[in-house]
């Protein structure tokens, strides 16, 4: 997997919007949910789902097909730092199956939560397109097999929160200037209230590090899966504005004070030895902030977007052969930040 | 004033010692001293120092006669920050008049404490070439008018304490791995038992900023010029040999840490846009550590040292026209730094 997408320097709003991703539950219809789902069953599912891919041209030439119970830890927990699968499901004992694309945009998780959870990702904001392709793959599995589905509850999901469309659509965010203002938390509380979740980094339970937040749906019944899409990206359109405006502002009042931050944090990034993750989250997110202002213009924000995936612990982890300690992926990191620091790609 | 010597880049031990200095308080007989000296009086000893200047060609070619009344506030802060004559002599009010070589490393204080206060200086550790630069002022002087003196004291001086040699010499150490290792209060203790004054940056009174140090022979009676200097050089010895060994073994032992402190500094240094002097002579003081241990090439020990002295409040003060806030220096300072790390002289 080469998650190409973080390499699109093309990507709509990418100064505020890190990524797009939607999330399809699905589920078979015959077969049960969570603990009453037996191993045997189970592993029916992931044989199901092997033949679809296999049968499927297309879908054999773009994607792979991995058993996660041949998968070690430390993998599994790499694909769930990139997103691409749930941590729950990188811990999960029970027969399961990844089906992920080569370029990493696209996954299904089999056996998760629900039977299948079909997941699109795309740099930027770009909800409709991620959605669409979500699509595309819910139509060449729904050919497939027979869903859970009722007339009146709509698609039927393990977990009551998911009933109807299954959809969950999110938006990755990066607001440092609301953050930095005191701002943030008043957008946080006004999408809550108008039915966005506001999370971390990493979903449910996870701390905002580096400024970072991910907002996302939580209503699926009662509105179609446009409806759902559109109030997000009203949502995030107003908090892509506040941010800029909020930017504007600090760079014309504030500037040397901005400059400082932006550029101490980028001097620290292009020559430190020990970097660990907190540190680094935090200094990111000021390179960042200055890419999008301008300031930084040797570096862009897909590099950046693609170094914050690449230096969380377990991708560390496995560019070594042996076990790392703490300090040892804090000195790993630090030199993979000299690397992107140093290298000053041309693409920007 | 070019600060010539700040620019040697050949310098003896400058990984340990940034300069040597040599000070000889001398009297006129006949006059008398300090608050007795009517400004008259003091108006006469000026004007005979200048009439040396003027009648010894040598002199008129390679020194600036300046009097101190015509001279701006801040010049001769800068002055002062640059060793070139002391803090108080900056701020009297007495007819005063200074001689400054224009390569910065010989002044003559006129009506500073002592009637003549003859100061040399060589970067490096270079006590005894320092110590024959300021004789041979010390004889041209004695040429043209009779000094206090008297058989059994030595030279007569305004403080009891300059009595007998009048000679100062001092050695300005940088030593940050003795104070990481805590046995800096270890040499400086042995020091004092040996007679040898320890004291910050800016002599008596003055902190220790950014782990340098001065050291500097107190005893002037009953020993002769020569041992005074031994003693010390045999003190400053010790203790470069105990700061390289630290060093030695600090790379050896903890690189990763060294080098984290060392590039940090520098890439701030590098990229900051605002520098108060306190962080400033902390990380410099860093960097001055990263450059003799090798780990830094692209700037020498003596930009690090010109840097240090053009980077004090009223050097930054002379290069703009309006009054500059603290604030305003810390931008300028850090607008000096990224100059200075920018540029990679060729000398090193």
């Amino acid at each position: 997997m080469t998650l190409k997408n973080f390499y699109n320097t093309d990507a709509k709003d990418r100064d505020v919007a890190v990524s797009s991703r939607i999330r399809l539950a699905r589920n078979i219809e015959g077969y049960a949910f969570g603990k009453r789902l037996s191993n045997e069953k189970a592993a029916e599912i992931t044989e199901k789902a092997k033949q679809i891919y296999t049968n499927t041209p297309a879908m054999s030439e773009e994607y792979e097909f991995l058993s996660m119970d041949d998968m070690s830890e430390n993998d599994a927990a790499v694909f769930a730092e990139q997103h691409v699968i749930s941590p729950e499901f990188a811990q999960s004992r029970m027969p399961r199956a990844l089906l992920v694309k080569k370029d990493g945009t696209a996954s299904v998780m089999v056996n998760e939560e629900d039977h299948l959870r079909i997941q699109t990702m795309t740099a930027g904001f770009e909800l409709k397109q991620t959605y669409e392709n979500a699509d595309k793959l819910d139509d060449l599995f729904e050919g497939n097999v027979k869903y859970a589905f009722s007339e009146n509850l709509g698609y039927i999901t393990h977990c009551p929160t998911n009933l109807g469309t299954g959809l969950r659509a999110s938006v990755m965010v990066h607001i440092p200037c609301l953050v930095a203002t005191g701002a943030a938390g008043k957008f946080i509380n006004a999408a809550s209230k108008l039915g966005i979740a506001v999370r971390g980094l990493y979903g449910e339970g996870s701390e905002a590090e580096g400024c970072f937040f991910q907002l996302s749906n939580q209503i699926t019944m009662g509105v179609s899966e446009g409806e759902a899409i559109e109030k997000l990206e009203s949502v995030v359109s107003g908090i892509i504005d506040a941010e800029r405006k909020t930017r504007e502002a600090m760079i014309k009042n504030a500037s040397v004070q901005l400059k400082d931050r932006v550029f101490r944090s980028y001097g620290i990034l292009k020559y430190a030895y020990s970097m660990a993750t907190k540190e680094f989250m935090q200094r990111i997110s000021d390179v960042r902030l200055g890419i999008a202002a301008g300031l930084i213009t040797d570096i862009t924000l897909a590099d950046v977007d693609y170094l914050i995936i690449s230096t969380h612990p377990a991708a560390i982890q496995k560019t070594s052969s042996n076990i790392l300690t703490a300090q040892e992926r804090d000195v790993k990191r630090a030199e993979l930040c000299r690397v992107a620091f140093g290298e000053r790609r041309s693409e920007g």
